[in-house]
């Protein structure tokens, strides 16, 4: 049996003592609470230098006890601040080494001093996501659950937040370790025929109900690989453009979507400010609503240009709504009828409509065989809460989310939907019944739990970590 | 004797138990991690709902002690997150009171809902610097380390930082002490003259030196305030304005001046963006540097204004360093000789300069009886080192700023003159030489005695401690 089912990692890096890396630990800005933090050899000896007048110095502290000190630079004796010192103990620390944790008071001042002192006594300035990576490294959080991290940390909706917060409690784990422990039962069930000759083997195989519990678990793999579409979008948020023809509205609608909403939108730099894009959480979910009005009534210059970004927007989309003020006549516009995404068809400014004109509403949408247009005013606010629900429903988001919150990633899907095509692989083989299928099929079956290895970190390589822990912050 | 010299506090509010406040204690961001805090009455049990599983509830944690526990949302059950759970047992924490700190993975999610579920619990948002008045409240920290807390926090230059941590390790509150002992001192000395007759206690005012220490007081006072020009300069920096007539090199030294430092100054929402305002940390002190060249430089439509704007600045500033180029004559824009502030004059462009002009420089400044103008180059970097030092000079803040990096701020500095004049208030009494001096010449001392107890918070009001707290952020 090879690595993979043991369980031995391929790197050299384990058990060794790193040296001490130091990072600021939380945002930037003013506040009441800073926190820098340093792990690694020798943390502790330098958290001494920073406070020379602790009675009891925090070397000498019992792991899991905090005491206020005052801290002071070792180079000149000034005092820095006063703060808390938190000891953390190899290996029951977030990263598994000696960490010494820093709470000083916030803003820029104190936590940039206390950081500088650090690397003054010898810490490295910590690269991003380097404490979790070695946490990792130390065996202290499995690598599904360090991207769980990630992802709480970049949260911007509620439900984003709580599937991170269920993956990092492990749920995805459990899912794919259940999923993996069937893949073992079947591979030493499958190697247990080796024993025999390929005529006793052959007469075995139905008695180990093998295509059966290897389409399971196909199954199991590529309904697991089905929540990264919600995870996407929980992560990502999605992309929805309102599209139509001039005084259609769309500025209108767009604000009135945003409405009391803009407040709790999570600040994200420079960016909204110069567009016409802005974020609200939908039903936990966050919605990137861009406007494309500016694009279409630009001059005839550089209309042309306008509309190539338009239909690009349209066509990165996850929906459109096409808009047109109830009553009229839908104009012929590429926007309001694009062929890519889903599309919404929203008839605006409902409270102008006059009964007369009701009734000679062309019905167009009859014509198409799609849903009736929903009809809104962003003034009275009718239709409004319907627009909203239906913009949840043509997103498809599983509100369960997948069985137990989890909501997979891009990378794990990938890896689930190749551990899928390694068991349809086996199952293939099984089938043909040529000889010695036993041997290939294990492979397939090793080949599998490989991918899957590689989700919850149990296999990895250096470049995989890198790839997951680029996206993290310093500090982290 | 009254209250000011027993230090009793005239708030009835101290003692009492106060009902819980919670918020989130960290800057918004991204981050490694975020602190929420909750403190009050209540604060364990409130603790302990939100950590359902834990082997070990908050309540029952030894205090200054810390564990991780899996926050669950008590209404829902839902997994929030896992964090780090402080127990501070009143009154030995922060605020006097029992106090509990959630360590959570940084991001907007995670706090946010650790607040949420804390508020649902029964506490109540806590207002800006709620933590820090109620440790003053509950006497864990004098007024004057307090406000040195919201100092340090909003310091943006080094040496604002080290003046404030001197402060909040209780420089400023040692000073202020010595003096109050000094009057305390004297006025018990005076009062001992009491029991003797006019006569007697005349002659008694020689061995006590009553003037002598009395001048001493008052020297010791004023000497205190007159370190507030240095603290206003390191709390608020100093505005610096480059004035000059169009192609005088303007924007070339603003930019010389940031050159790298652009990169380590504290980021301030989108002002310096929509302005030709930058601050740069110069000697460990904020400058905020402006440049005017866009005002005088606009259309004659809005010129008039735009010299208004230009001149306002200059006379606001606290240094205006006229431009223009090396060799030019000197022209007799408005700018080049502002009336009010400093200035520092400064020829530009000494690159471009010929021997040949060098020798028909007119000699402006020989005339006027000011320090030769200094000579720069932006493009070679000629003078620039010197021009920095002339500006540290010009602004007068004093290296040491004060004894024991003592800086203090204009409501201390106003208390600190008002207790002078008090003391010469009773100094002048004293001199009259009237019948029964003592009586009146010791109640001005305990005037004194009382501005300064304000600055400590030993005596305060209610609108005295809202004045100082409402200047903090919510979370301290």
């Amino acid at each position: 049996m090879n690595s993979v089912f043991t369980g031995e990692h391929e790197s050299e890096n384990e058990g060794c003592l790193r040296s001490p890396v130091a990072a600021i630990a939380t945002a930037p800005g003013a506040a009441g609470i800073a926190v820098v933090r340093i792990s690694g050899e020798g943390a502790l000896a330098i958290a001494d230098k920073l406070c020379p007048g602790a009675k009891v110095p925090p070397s000498e502290l019992p792991a899991g006890s905090f005491r206020l000190a005052r801290l002071r630079d070792p180079r000149d004796g000034s005092a820095i601040d006063e703060a808390l010192v938190l000891v953390f103990r190899a290996p029951r620390s977030y990263t598994g080494e000696d960490v010494v944790e820093f709470q000083t008071h916030g803003g820029r001042a104190a936590p940039s001093r206390v950081l500088d002192a650090l690397l003054a006594l010898g810490a490295a300035p910590a690269g991003p996501g380097e404490f979790t990576r070695r946490a990792f490294l130390n065996g202290r959080v499995a690598l599904d659950r360090a991207e769980a991290v990630m992802d709480l940390v970049s949260a911007q909706g509620d439900r984003a937040a709580r599937a991170a917060a269920e993956q990092l409690s492990g749920a995805l784990g459990r899912r794919v370790d259940a999923i993996w422990e069937n893949l073992l039962a079947l591979c030493a069930d499958l190697e247990a025929t080796l024993d025999f000759t390929d005529e006793e083997a052959e007469g075995l195989a139905a008695p180990i109900r093998f295509d059966e519990r290897a389409a399971a678990i196909a199954g199991s793999l590529r309904d697991l690989a089905s929540t990264a579409r919600t995870g996407r979008l929980l992560r990502e948020g999605a992309l929805v453009v309102l599209s139509g023809p001039p005084n259609a509205g769309k500025s209108t609608l767009f604000n009135r979507l945003l409405g009391e909403r803009r407040a709790i939108v999570a600040p994200e730099a420079g960016t909204t400010r110069d567009s016409l894009e802005e974020t609200l959480i939908l039903g936990g979910i966050p919605v990137r609503l861009v406007d494309t009005a500016g694009l279409r009534e630009a001059g005839s210059a550089v209309e042309r240009e306008g509309v190539e970004r338009a239909r690009d927007l349209a066509a990165r989309a996850d929906l459109v709504l096409a808009l047109r003020p109830a009553g009229e006549a839908p104009d012929d516009c590429a926007f309001a009828r694009p062929s890519g995404p889903k599309t919404l068809f929203v008839e605006t400014k409902a409270d102008l409509m006059t009964d007369d004109r009701e009734t000679t509403r062309p019905r167009d949408h009859e014509t198409r065989g799609a849903v009736p247009p929903l009809r809104v005013s962003a003034v009275t606010g009718e239709g409004i809460a319907e627009l909203e629900e239906a913009i949840l429903a043509a997103l498809g988001t599983d509100p369960a989310a997948g069985e137990g919150g989890v909501a997979v990633s891009e990378r794990h899907a990938a890896l689930l939907r190749e551990a899928a095509a390694s068991v349809d692989e086996a199952r293939a083989i099984f089938e043909d019944g040529a000889e010695a299928v036993a041997v290939p099929a294990a492979d397939r079956l090793r080949d599998a739990a490989e991918s899957l290895a590689r989700i919850t970190g149990r296999s990895y390589t250096e470049s995989l970590l890198d790839a997951v822990f680029g996206r993290f912050c310093v500090g982290k």
